[in-house]
């Protein structure tokens, strides 16, 4: 195990199609940043809790954030000492994957499930560049087009802060894997690639003649896959 | 209340933009519908999971499969008595929502949050039946063009079983909502609504010659928003 992968751990094994994991940490980088949001799993009153959220990495953190639960997640962080354990699972889909059984049916996909301990960014320097960078995972440079957050904004919203020790990224690509008997049925089989993009921009009603839409925003992509 | 929508509970009541929660089933319906996949979240060992799987919603139920975590999933419901409590989120997003304000920010999107215990199906008769709308929800009318599972096969899967009773819906649409002092900032507003589509189906490698993409491939598309 070198310095260019997460360690491997009993949560980050799968019980199933261990050869489709990986711990290389480029590769979940890329998937954490290509992801526009992430799912993240808590648990309050003993009981799962699924919200989604945006994320934002820098190098080996992850800084979460999103309006939903927002309170809840800061209610159970505040019940414990020190952080809430949560699960963070980022998924892309590739293409689905259509076999000539339904038993080998399956999705081409990408995704990364991180498991740490949450931390509320308290510090405020940390906190607006969090929220920079919250806002340039979505949008790239458009924290330079923008009012930054006032202190009562700034207090107003809660981030949440876990470091990418605990983590695993799951593969699936390629062509539907058919049993030998089931290549001689009269059934198509392959794959449909799935798209993500952008229409144009709308502007909204109350922007004042002559501000155009900025190029940060008419070259907004996600990366290619 | 009237038939038409899910009860309010406590874990379905949002601690921030009430005005923006839904409990119509027929909304419901067609977020679930249009999803291609969800997040289950669910405890194990005291800590939360959450693992991408598909559904497939049947009346008022739901089902759910994955091969990523089935065995988990599994482990975790034999262990309690009749089911294992699980949250699935379904979000659909639809745009990003470009402020003056770094604060108002925003995602349009449609969230769909499920709470309840999942039954794990072991009717035989129930689980093709379940199988069959899994594949369906991925690709309408294929399920007719492939062949169905083996008894070893159904054995080997694992699909959940979880009723629609727990459930809320959150969406944001529309313009961003800027502060009123902001509106005369040089910075342009407005939404970039996304898109999600498909290219163009590649038949597998093994497929053989005469065997043509069949239409339930070629009109695939997500319902329309």
């Amino acid at each position: 195990m070198t310095d260019a992968s997460y360690p491997v751990r009993p949560e980050t094994t799968p019980t199933r199609h261990r050869e489709r994991v990986s711990y290389d940490r480029a590769a979940v980088h890329a998937v954490l940043d290509e992801a526009l949001l992430c799912h993240v799993g808590f648990v309050m009153d003993g009981l799962p809790v699924v919200l989604p959220q945006l994320h934002a990495r820098v190098g080996e953190r992850l800084y979460l954030h999103g309006s939903s639960g927002a309170r809840a997640l800061r209610a159970a962080g505040d019940a414990g000492d020190g952080g809430i354990p949560i699960c963070v699972t980022v998924t892309l889909v590739d293409g689905l994957v259509l076999a000539r059984s339904a038993f080998n049916h399956s999705i081409n996909s990408r995704s990364v499930v991180v498991h740490g301990v949450a931390r509320r960014v308290t510090d405020e320097a940390e906190k607006r560049s969090a929220l920079t960078c919250l806002v340039d995972a979505v949008v790239p440079g458009r924290s330079d087009h923008v009012r930054g957050p006032s202190g009562r904004e700034l207090a107003a919203t809660t981030v949440l802060a876990l470091e990418l020790e605990n983590v695993s990224l799951k593969v699936r690509s390629g062509d539907p894997m058919d049993e030998e008997e089931d290549l001689t049925l009269p059934f198509w089989a392959g794959v449909l690639p799935l798209t993500a993009g952008a229409a144009p921009p709308e502007t909204a009603a109350n922007v004042a003649e002559g501000i155009d839409v900025p190029e940060h925003v008419r070259r907004w992509a996600r990366p290619a896959r």
